[in-house]
C-alpha cells in the first residue's frame, strides 16, 4: 500500500504502540507532539524523528495526523493547529468523530480496543480496530491502513463506538480493578499476588470460548450464604473491600436470576 | 507413587475435574456419591464406576474421601457417614479444616485455585494447590498426591487459605461479573461480547508480569471527566450498570491516589 508522513499529536499509551507499528509497517513519522518535553522527546528517540511541545510548531509536512490525546485534551490542542485539507484522525472510544469537523474538512476515527502500557509489548496485529470517516474516499484510506497493521477492521458508527467504549471499560478497567483489590487484600495478609496468576488467565480465557455468565462460579452464583457471610466478616477492617464484596455479590445473585 | 482408592463425595465442577485428574493419573474412583442421581450417574458414568445418592451408603472400600461439596452441605453430609480411621479431605477455600475432627482422626484440605466449569477442559497441571492436613502423615500423603497431580503445591493454614479464597474471589467471580456486565450492554446495542475477547485476554495477560494497579488504564484513572460523565449518562437506561459504574469510577481514582 501507499506510504504516508505521520504527525502523531500525543505521545501517551496508543501513541506509543500505534506509531511504533506503522513505522515497521514502513511508514514515516515526521514529527511528535506532546505538551510535555519528556514524553515529546522519549518517543521521538524512540522514533528517531524530531518533536515539539508547542501547537503552533506542529509540522505542516505531514499526509496524516493522528490526534493521540485524552479526550478532555483533544479540543484544545487541535483548535492551535492549522491543518489545512489535510486528514486528521482521533483515537478516541467516545468522542464522536464531528468534533474533528472544525479544523479540516478531511477526518476520520481510528480506534483500537485495546488497553497499552507504554512498557508493555502488544501484538497489533490482533488488536480489533474500529474506523470511521468523513468520506468515502477518507474511509478508504483509514480502512486499508488499519488492514495494513490489524487483521482485524470493523467500521462503527460514533454512537455504537461510543457504547463499544462503555464496555470496554468494564471488561477491562473494572476487571482489572478487582484484580487490584484482590492484590490490596492478598498484600494485607502477607500473601503473594502472584499466587492469583493462574486463576486470573483462565478467567479471561474461559470467556474466549464462553459466554460470562455461563462461565461464572463462586459463592454468589450458589448464594452460599455460609461463604459469603464469613467472606464480609472477614473483610471488616477494610470496608471498602467490605462494601464492594457484598454489593457485587448481590449483583451476581441477582443477575443470574435474570431470564437467560 | 502408590496408587490409592478414592470415593468422591460430591459431582460438581471440582468433583468432575479432579476425580478425572486422579484416574489420569492411575487412582481408581471406586465410588461417586452425590445428592441428584442425575450429577452422581453423570460423574460415575464418566470414571467407569458406582455411584449412590446415599450418603449410609458410602463405600468402606476407599483409602480417601474426597468432600467436593459446596460448603453448606459440607457439615450435614458428612455426619451422615462412617469414616472410621480413614483420610477425610474437603476441597473448600473458606471452611476450615477442623470441620472434619469429628468425622475422623485423619483429615486434610486439598483446595486446588481455579475456576471449574464441567463442560470446559483444563490443564490441571498448572493449578496451584494448597494443602493442610492433621498430622505430618497425613500431610506427607497429600503433598504427594498434589505433586502428582499439580506442579504447584503450598503448605497453607486455614486462616490463610480463607483470606486467599476473599481474594480469589475478587480477582475471578467479581472480574467474571464485570465481563458479564459489558457483555449485558453490549447486546443491549446489539454489538456481539465477541468484539472484548481480545481485550479481556490481553488484560489478564498484563497482569501475568505487571502488578494491577500498574497495568490500569481508562478514563477513570485520569478522571476524564468528559468521558465518564458521557458514560454515566448514556448508561441512564440501564441504572444498575450506571451505580456499578459510577461507584467503581471513584475506587479506581481514589486506589490510584494512595500511596504505592
Amino acid at each position: 500500500m501507499r506510504k504516508y508522513k505521520f504527525c502523531f499529536i500525543g505521545a501517551g499509551n496508543v501513541a506509543t504502540h500505534f506509531s511504533s507499528e506503522l513505522k515497521k509497517c514502513g511508514h514515516e513519522i515526521v514529527q511528535v507532539y506532546s505538551r510535555t518535553k519528556e514524553a515529546a522527546k522519549q518517543l521521538a528517540d524512540n522514533l528517531q524523528t524530531s518533536f515539539t511541545t508547542s501547537p503552533e510548531s506542529i509540522t505542516k509536512n505531514a499526509d496524516i495526523y493522528i490526534a493521540a490525546l485524552k479526550d478532555s485534551a483533544v479540543d484544545q490542542v487541535l483548535t492551535q493547529v492549522e491543518f489545512g485539507d489535510k486528514l486528521l484522525v482521533h483515537c478516541s472510544g467516545s468522542l464522536p468523530m464531528k468534533i474533528l469537523s472544525n479544523n479540516t474538512k478531511n477526518y476520520g476515527v481510528f480506534y483500537p480496543l485495546q488497553t497499552f502500557s507504554k512498557n508493555r509489548k502488544i501484538d497489533f496485529k490482533s488488536i480489533p480496530i474500529f474506523v470511521e470517516a468523513s468520506s468515502t474516499d477518507n474511509l478508504q484510506v483509514l480502512e486499508e491502513l488499519a488492514h495494513h497493521v490489524s487483521k482485524s477492521v470493523t467500521v462503527l458508527d460514533s454512537e455504537k463506538r461510543k457504547s463499544l467504549h462503555i464496555a470496554a471499560v468494564f471488561a477491562c478497567n473494572f476487571a482489572n480493578h478487582c484484580y487490584a483489590m484482590a492484590a490490596k487484600y492478598l498484600e494485607s495478609k502477607e500473601l503473594p499476588f502472584e499466587i492469583l496468576r493462574p486463576l486470573i488467565q483462565e478467567t479471561a480465557s474461559k470467556v474466549q470460548e464462553m459466554h460470562p455468565k455461563e462461565a461464572q462460579t463462586g459463592p454468589a452464583i450458589r448464594f452460599d450464604e455460609n461463604i459469603i457471610n464469613t467472606h464480609i466478616n472477614e473483610l471488616k477492617e477494610m470496608p471498602d473491600l467490605q462494601e464492594l464484596y457484598n454489593s457485587i455479590s448481590k449483583r451476581i445473585f441477582e443477575h443470574h436470576q435474570e431470564k437467560q
